[in-house]
């Protein structure tokens, strides 16, 4: 099993890739892709559909797992929301199965409650991953964190 | 000059393709992209993605007008901002340049007023373009609209 935790943005898109292996979890590659504020939105996000293909093609995970949004209730702007679209259909086209959680669900899963900290959750994200320094960039944390919520969806603790 | 409007939504995305051939506005295309209510979002996104870029691949335009969205003063969901999300990224993905457009500047460059109601919006529309009865199915006249607004923009009323 080899999952993608994908923390959606227009400016710099989160992700960590995990994979299970003797019932042991090995963190493959993490990172961010970021796009150039000086670019009109359609091409970041014709940029994000590019960098994303890549690292799918180049690291061919199975499951995925994406911050869920909820209108009204977040500060996501439509940029944001539109990204968000992109990323959903990137994994789609890829016939990679989709989950989805709400930062509630991943913080109260990775942390031990919905409502821990950013710093809490790295915490519990390098306590689990067996990490002895923070993964880098610090963006990527999120990402794991939403990687590790599915993983322990599916029984890996 | 050929423009494609679109009219962007998760279920249904309207479009109109339009072209100017000796000052005249001759409409080449119109219609609606439907996605299928028992699939999952994600794949619904991809629907869109793969029926957009055929039909550009199809019509070839050169530019393209799409409506504006604008949060909290809609009541846009997440899905259709994703939707378009997607949409903008594919005109990007071909080089079309892209104008956005309010649905009150719609109104106002179409029916001269930006509170103009859908019937007066589909009359002044077939005014523009010499219909003699609705364009078919419905959705496709705010598309056209949408490119008649970038239209008007460019000198061709």
């Amino acid at each position: 099993m080899r999952i993608i935790g994908i923390d959606p943005g227009l400016a710099r898109v989160g992700y960590g890739i995990i994979e299970i292996k003797k019932e042991k979890k090995i963190i493959l590659d993490c990172g961010v892709i970021e796009t150039s504020k000086e670019k009109k939105e359609e091409f970041r996000l014709f940029e994000i559909f590019k960098d994303l293909n890549e690292l799918i093609e180049h690291w061919n995970p199975n499951i995925a797992a994406v911050e869920k949004f909820f209108f009204y209730k977040s500060s996501r702007t439509i940029s944001v929301v539109q990204a968000r679209g992109v990323i959903m259909m990137v994994l789609a086209s890829k016939h990679i199965k989709v989950s989805e959680y709400s930062p509630a669900q991943i913080k109260l899963t990775v942390a031990g409650t919905g409502k821990a900290s950013k710093k809490e959750v790295l915490e519990s994200v390098m306590y689990n991953l067996k990490l002895n320094k923070p993964p880098k960039p610090d963006d990527s944390a999120d990402a794991l964190a939403i990687a590790l919520t599915k993983l322990n969806e599916e029984g890996f603790n």
